[in-house]
């Protein structure tokens, strides 16, 4: 199949310096234990967060994560918030720290005050904005209108490209250590299903585990039909 | 399954006056003739189209609709077009005529031009942007969550709602005849499969054909666990 990506499912796009100069001037630090949710379901979305450090997750599931959902990804460099110039909104979905983190949290009222005669400043939190929206539409087109298989093979290349890893090597390890329940929110299959593919590829010599890490071979990605990473980052 | 829409699928919100006021001040005026292509997938998007009369038709296959694509409609009211911020892009669908059709094109130069020293016009654009991938975002959420005889139950309350039509009456009638190749390509589903639940829906007296349009019985709608229409159009 052929697709086309304006940006890459699961893993918005690294913010640029004035995003981060913003967080770092007008945002308040904070620490986050494991779990620790920053945005429920439901709940006024007036809150901006520029992940630091750590991992936090997405899902439209409680964090409890009982059944599949399909979760997206937030690694240091990112940020996610409300529409810059939306009026009220609420939350459709979770935040929460996947593993110990450090944020910036800047309040929406704040921000707006903020970029009110700064310009530059609320059009890249426009075209960040838009970017992760952008980032959504991928990862539920990918839920779709692809198999679980070609989902992890997806991902495995999404997660290497947002860490910035050279795809050059043979192997590859993934940067982050994901358990195989945080696996099937992410690509949106059952445990028993990525059980069952990832058996399969240890088979065939292309997946290993080493700890809690899983390495796989350059091969899993040059299987993959995916036209993604040419248009990707499309408007830099 | 609780599901939280922020928009609805498939077919965006009605744009406020400023949008078509702006494209019947500095829009040309076109008659499309049905299967007239107005954007092509790969090209530069570079035009905002409002849709006055007839319907358009958004695809990621092209329009010969030989595979069930993920379709959305643009009915009259509404429009579309690249984020007014961003740098250049190209489009990702395609756009085309699904019936004859009247629409105003305005080139993405003249519109920045025109926005220049008109923020609440530049504001409006930006919120229909958003609106509309939040359709987007919707659209796929359905085609991965939701089971094809839950996509065809919601596309019904999704069509109904978005041409204003009051729910209360105990047959509907769809206010476009769409075709079966058509309703695949809408709830991504087979036209085998569409024809089973049809069938079936036939039987348990839940819908009927009058020549080519489609009645449903107002308990499909109902049976539906959504919770759609109480948060969309959130912002206004």
């Amino acid at each position: 199949m052929k697709s086309y990506y304006m940006a890459l499912p699961w893993i918005a796009r690294n913010t640029s310096g004035i995003i981060t100069e913003t967080f770092k001037t007008i945002g308040k630090f904070s620490k986050l234990k494991k779990n620790t949710v920053v945005l429920s379901q439901e709940r006024l979305f007036d809150k901006y967060v520029y992940v630091e450090s750590g991992l936090l997750g997405q899902t439209t599931n409680d964090v409890s994560l009982k059944k599949p959902s399909i979760m997206g990804l937030i690694p240091p460099g990112r940020m996610f918030g409300p529409t810059p110039i939306a009026r009220k909104a609420v939350s459709i979905t979770n935040f929460y720290a996947m593993r110990e983190s450090t944020v910036y949290i800047v309040r929406q009222d704040d921000l707006l005050r903020y970029m009110e005669d700064k310009p530059a400043v609320k059009e890249e939190f426009l075209l960040a904005t838009i970017s992760r929206l952008h980032t959504h539409i991928e990862k539920f087109a990918v839920a779709a209108m692809l198999t679980p298989k070609e989902r992890l093979q997806l991902f495995f290349k999404v997660i290497l490209i947002s860490y910035e890893i050279d795809l050059a090597a043979k192997w590859l390890r993934l940067p982050v250590n994901l358990s195989i329940i945080e696996f099937s929110n992410i690509v949106y299959t059952t445990e028993q299903m990525l059980a069952k593919i990832f058996m399969q590829w240890k088979k065939d010599g292309l997946l290993k585990r080493e700890g809690r890490y899983t390495i796989i071979n350059k091969n899993l990605l040059e299987t993959l039909d995916w036209s993604g990473n040419e248009v990707a980052f499309y408007d830099k």
